[in-house]
């Protein structure tokens, strides 16, 4: 993007984050972004009502009551403990704003969800970068003297892999006074969800979202899951940046996808199984899989780069995600989709292995 | 809401705005929020398929296409002309990153939109408030020698009053280096868009919403007009904190309203009619009502105060916006209802100020 003269000194020192491609052109077998592979529950559909969308002439509840409600019933939480956002992506905006500042910076890993370093940039945070170890995992211990907040996806992405519970609760217990924020975007496909700690521990955020084990990417619902005490910070900054933060059908929408849990149960169930075979099958075929707790696998092969095999999968047809960066260059980042699309993405990459 | 010891400095000082009452428990005749009465286009209503529906697995296009190419295509500009958000608000929240910082301050009205103020201390802003004058007009002489970005609301809100365009151009024209964010949320009801002034003017960013004239304001969907150098430095802030901040359905939605000109206009007519009615009652009943160019009318009585009449309203049955504020607590904001919902308030306006 081009530089301008009218930009502010803050703007111009912005790190605009790059989302994975979403083509419109092109029918690809695409596994680039974690999406479901499966459509938002039945119950999503008929939320969304000729009713409702009659309605559209009127503004949102501001204060999402119902879709806090149904939240909050899912987890046993009570209202005040939930706030709801458009993504999760808005939510962690909402949250580095209000628990990081002067004096309070901001630590997460080096290998993580890269539009932490967008968001910290967007406020100007000083962050402190703590290297993953070696093998990719997260020790806690790197954390507990840090001054500040501190932000882990548990899941972490794009590795997959998750942390214990009780390591988080180390962490939040070290100093009562620091927030902790875990983002599981990831944890309904087998990460030890920090949730039940919340009426325990009232510095821990949990964000989560809608787009991934409950089939609503393009519907952009995440919500944020701590105590009253947290939960009103954000609504501080939520209303100071967009109060009707969501609107009336992804409200309807959400609503409906967390009041299906056997839908869930089942979507979840069918990641699970495709990402055991998906797993079994790239190692068949030579590839270092780190173990996921996710909806993606990272993998690495001796045989091609992960440069290389992003782009010969890509113009054959299947998308997955490579990023150019230290650490990390040689994996690709695959979502478990559908059977019918692990299967082409592994012969196609089968073929390119042949091929090499 | 609470202070907490987690909080931010920056988001200590936050100033959360408070939105129009939304109640969800009564029914009232609703004239506090300037929603339009009439539901959206039928071409809304046929946008958000099933087929839609159960695409919500898929992320929405971030970059909006669709619905930047149908804004682009009513005002005849180029899709690079246009940015579209989650609301206009949070295209304003975007424009304030942008364009305001250190070194560059932002000027705006003693009565106006007051979520600016929100913002402004959101992104920590010095600021500077330029009162109206006596009538409650905006003199762009007031604002020439400003060395900032200046905000200006045309129509004003809750005054209603229009600058014409060639004040606008004035301040364009005096400094080309400083940007001039015209926020057109009412336009479409009588005053004179900027949007013509687009090519000619690099430093004009108008902001636009279609909450009121379009009756989306339940699917909120805002957008920027400007040169390709401001709407690359909205995208700077965009992929910052939201990459993607229109969900799918809002995005069918608000390609839909865009493109339904007729009806767009049919409801139009229908707003400047019954504010004609409206404006022709309240003064029959004593009311001084400000010129108003907006769904809305901002008006006094000398027999009632703007609170009292606000909560006998209220009490009736009936919600308007009143202001507890210097210069307009005398005043209370009537959004230009249906008829139906217009006579209702006269009805017991009429009522409140024979009991006096």
């Amino acid at each position: 993007m081009t530089m301008s003269r009218f930009l502010s000194q803050e703007a111009e020192r912005l790190a605009p984050y790059t989302p994975g491609e979403q083509p419109t052109d092109l029918q690809y077998v695409k596994l680039n972004t974690n999406e479901s592979p499966f459509p938002p529950s039945p119950r999503v559909i008929k939320a969304v009502t000729r009713a409702e969308l009659l309605k559209l002439n009127l503004y949102s509840d501001p204060t999402c009551a119902a879709l806090d409600g149904a939240v909050a019933a899912y987890y046993e939480l009570r209202p005040e403990n939930v706030l709801t956002g458009n993504g999760s992506d808005e939510i962690l905006a909402f949250a580095f704003r209000a628990f990081c500042g002067q004096g309070k910076p901001v630590a997460f890993a080096d290998i993580t969800y890269s539009f932490y370093h967008a968001q910290t940039a967007l406020f100007g945070l000083e962050k402190q970068i703590v290297p993953l170890r070696e093998d990719f995992s997260l020790h806690v211990e790197d954390y507990m003297g840090f001054p500040g907040t501190i932000v882990i996806a548990n899941p972490n992405a794009p590795t997959g892999m998750a942390v214990p519970r009780t390591d988080i609760q180390r962490l939040l217990e070290a100093d009562p006074n620091r927030v902790v924020i875990v983002d599981e975007a990831y944890v309904d496909f087998g990460g030890e969800s920090c949730v039940p700690m919340i009426f325990r521990y009232d510095n821990l955020l949990v964000v989560q979202t809608m787009s991934k084990s409950r089939s609503l990417a393009g519907g952009r619902v995440g919500f944020a899951l701590g105590s009253p005490a947290l939960i009103d910070a954000l609504n501080r900054v939520k209303y100071s940046f967009n109060p009707y933060n969501v609107n009336r059908l992804s409200i309807a929408a959400g609503t409906a996808a967390m009041e299906d849990a056997a839908y869930f149960e089942t979507c979840r169930g069918a990641i699970l199984r495709n990402r055991g075979w998906l797993t079994g099958e790239l190692e068949a075929l030579g590839f270092t899989v780190l173990p996921s707790a996710a909806n993606f696998v990272f993998a690495k092969s001796d045989r091609v780069s992960g440069g290389e095999l992003y782009r010969q999968l890509k113009e054959n047809g299947v998308l997955v995600r490579w990023f150019d960066k230290e650490r990390i260059r040689d994996y690709v980042r695959i979502t478990v989709g559908s059977m019918e699309q692990l299967v082409s993405f592994i012969d196609e990459t089968a073929k390119i292995l042949d091929a090499v």
